[in-house]
């Protein structure tokens, strides 16, 4: 998810006050006694007069509402305009591989969020008012359980994968595949996931992501990458899992606030349910290798099916996040959460960022970035202001694994419907349990009522050490 | 110009709610007594005292405010919402050839146009009215007059060239052309027109356009087939001519109502000028035949420089407007002209447009439409009421032919500028006399100002004749 488009640089400037008018605008309208007094008059109706729908409407809106009037206008419009700004300055940093020229900027961020945690206010841990914005009922209270429980489940394993001499052969996915064939493969994918063509479209973009206008109009966006089909491929199934949420969410919900996923998280469990726990099952390519083959070029000749499952399972630490593959990606994420959680609490300034960045990646992924565009200035989040962001990803990790337990049970078959291509068995029960409730229910219910269970992130570990033991022999 | 996002078929309804919606709250804003106040405030401080660019901001500003004041409300509502939905149904219209399936929207769009005419206002026939929207002071009195004499102009070139047996042969033109090598040599034909790619982008589109957000970010789409190289070439140059008009507005202009074209008719004219006037120009091709040959996979091969400049300038009827040719195509505007005045007075009725324009094709360019798809409902315009724009389109041949006819004067080097491809010369003497006003002058200002007349149809008319007569020996 997440949608940027690509201005121009000499646009760069009014692009930023128009957008910061227009956030400002929005803030009004969202903030207006009027709006207040609107949702005041929900609430205090008589719960049988109002349906279930109208009253949970009015109360996350009164959640925002209140959160929105806490920041006083005039800061918000200096920290949109700053964030607007910022991302171009992050741009040209990463770039020129300078992190003093963004330090400023972040380190303004840094405060603003501060403030904003105050405004908000919080029990525990400050970082606690922005998680909420993501991740509503989420704490670091559970997150260091969790995250370090996973943290320390994970550092062996990768371990395992590194030192093993049971690496796979990965060459023959880097040949030439031709962009509209890798397109018509990506298609047929999709068709099978039961992605609705006549609610949706899929179009090509720089940073793939999926966007849901409404239920009825969700389109998902694929990258192409001549020389490594696997971009397009698996970055199709993901967005298509974004897209399936969005698709599926009822129609009884249509125009509310409820119409949408409940959290970032459990958004992603759903894209990393389709990418890993369908699109890296050895069954799925069982029923689709084949296909793959025709639309090729001839690169997997003569590739078996096992050498072709290693190579898209290859495990090993890397330097940027957005490359990781499913085991060390929560570390990526681990890392930017301890340091997130440091920047709002004051215990690590933004000056000690660029080395407390290379520590921990020798730590939990035994790699140091050799300059900070490959570090520290990866990634785009915090020049927008979204802390308290990054801990979905991980989260979707944690969820999806979750869930792939929970489905195996009530769905036996499971691997036979992956092989089969008969995925709509697969889509209607996360239909069931996930999508139809939008934001009826908040993350924590969701899995809850799906699991039986809290969050645990043993599943992902078991699933993760039960994957890759036997593939990588150790 | 004109940008209409493609969205999915299940999501048409809630699309044409929102758009309505949308449409609705910025109509307001514009109408409202406040905005009515502060227009009235500018325009009656002391002359002196204001800017030449706010007290012209002011009264364009005014003309737009009583516009909008005079159509109420609810019926702004109800026209949102019906071209909405209308456009989705004269795609499915065209695509089932079946103009039946539209009449019915098209006959409630021509009453709500008669009907904001008369709210409107005007002076002598009530197309004027409508006119105004795209083309401000331009009266039927002035396009019978210069139509006319055009069409009575053109029939004969037509014929001309239909009867002549010097045709050019265009085989050579439908070769395939990879994709990724015409938009390397689009980029360079662009780069050539001095246009700025610090201050805009080139993409990728179904419908190419020109968007202008503001002087520093104007993009330019194109579309490519690749068994005709002439799409993404001459539509790349065309949407070009566009994008220099608004990268060319002067910065103090910049967030004014000014900064923007005067009118779509003189926006039309800045295409057609690069598309036709340096584009399908001989000595353009002098410089840069070589260069499309490098880039092509060998279809120019055995074909000679005026073999080339004959196909790419091949004159014939046809039924598509938008597939029209430089001479043929301000024939299908007349056509369309004359069927709105008729619909907007009453003369003509909905129920009978497909045999007048039939019988009106027969008579202008002696082909007749098998059906209505390639005839009557081949345009989109109509499906959202834009009635008074496809004049806009001949406008723009007609004052191209008029500023060419003017630079040739001031810049006598003018073809060998084109040859030499040093054409930054031709877009500083357009902007000088096009650009660098926006608004400030009013169309008719500016074609008299750039070239001492007053709207002309014979430079034109003189540019067609001696360019083809020669060409296909009539």
């Amino acid at each position: 998810m997440g949608c940027t488009d690509k201005g121009t640089k000499k646009g760069s400037d009014q692009r930023s006050e128009v957008i910061g008018s227009l956030s400002t605008e929005l803030f009004k309208l969202k903030t207006s006694d009027e709006t207040g007094r609107m949702i005041e008059e929900i609430l205090q109706v008589d719960e049988d007069s109002v349906s279930n729908i109208t009253r949970k409407s009015a109360e996350e809106l009164k959640k925002e509402y209140d959160r929105s009037r806490k920041i006083p206008e005039d800061e918000f419009r200096e920290y949109s305009i700053l964030t607007s700004k910022a991302e171009s300055i992050w741009e040209e940093a990463k770039e020129q591989n300078d992190f003093n020229m963004f330090r400023p900027y972040l380190e303004k961020i840094v405060q603003f969020s501060r403030k904003f945690a105050d405004y908000w206010g919080y029990e525990g841990h400050p970082y606690n008012a922005l998680l909420e914005d993501f991740e509503p009922g989420m704490t670091v209270d559970t997150l260091d359980q969790v995250f370090s429980r996973l943290r320390d489940g994970l550092i062996p394993l990768v371990e395992g994968v590194t030192s093993s001499s049971h690496k796979p052969q990965t060459d023959f996915l880097f040949r030439s595949f031709p962009q509209d064939k890798q397109k018509e493969f990506s298609l047929e994918v999709l068709s099978q996931m039961t992605y609705d063509f006549e609610a949706g479209r899929m179009d090509e973009t720089v940073h793939p992501f999926a966007i849901g206008l409404n239920s009825k109009d969700v389109r998902v966006t694929t990258k192409y990458d001549e020389d490594d089909f696997r971009t397009a491929v698996f970055g199709t199934i993901h967005e298509g899992g974004h897209a399936l949420y969005e698709q599926n969410l009822p129609d009884e919900l249509a125009g509310t606030i409820l119409s949408d996923g409940t959290s970032m998280g459990i958004h992603e469990s759903q894209s990393l349910f389709w990418e890993n726990f369908v699109g890296r099952n050895k069954k799925f390519w069982e029923q689709n290798y084949d296909l793959l083959k025709s639309y090729s070029n001839g690169q997997f000749n003569h590739v078996g099916l096992d050498q072709f499952y290693h190579a898209i399972n290859e495990a090993k630490p890397s330097l940027i996040r957005i490359e990781a593959d499913e085991m060390t990606y929560s570390l990526h994420i681990i890392l930017r959460y301890e340091i997130e959680k440091g920047l709002i609490n004051g215990d690590i300034e933004v000056a000690d960022l660029p080395t407390i960045w290379n520590e921990k990646m020798e730590e939990y992924l035994g790699v140091t970035p050799p300059n900070d565009s490959q570090g520290v200035l990866q990634d785009v989040h915090w020049s927008f202001g979204a802390f308290g962001y990054f801990p979905s990803y991980a989260l979707g990790y944690i969820y999806a694994a979750q869930l792939h337990q929970a489905i195996k049970k009530d769905l036996p078959q499971f691997d036979m419907h992956c092989e089969n291509g008969d995925l709509d068995p697969i889509r209607q029960w996360l239909t069931n349990n996930v999508h139809q409730y939008g934001r009826m229910k908040s993350p924590a219910e969701i899995i809850k009522d799906a699991t039986g269970e809290n969050i645990n992130p043993e599943p992902l570990l078991t699933y993760l050490e039960e994957k890759y033991k036997p593939l990588y022999r150790f």
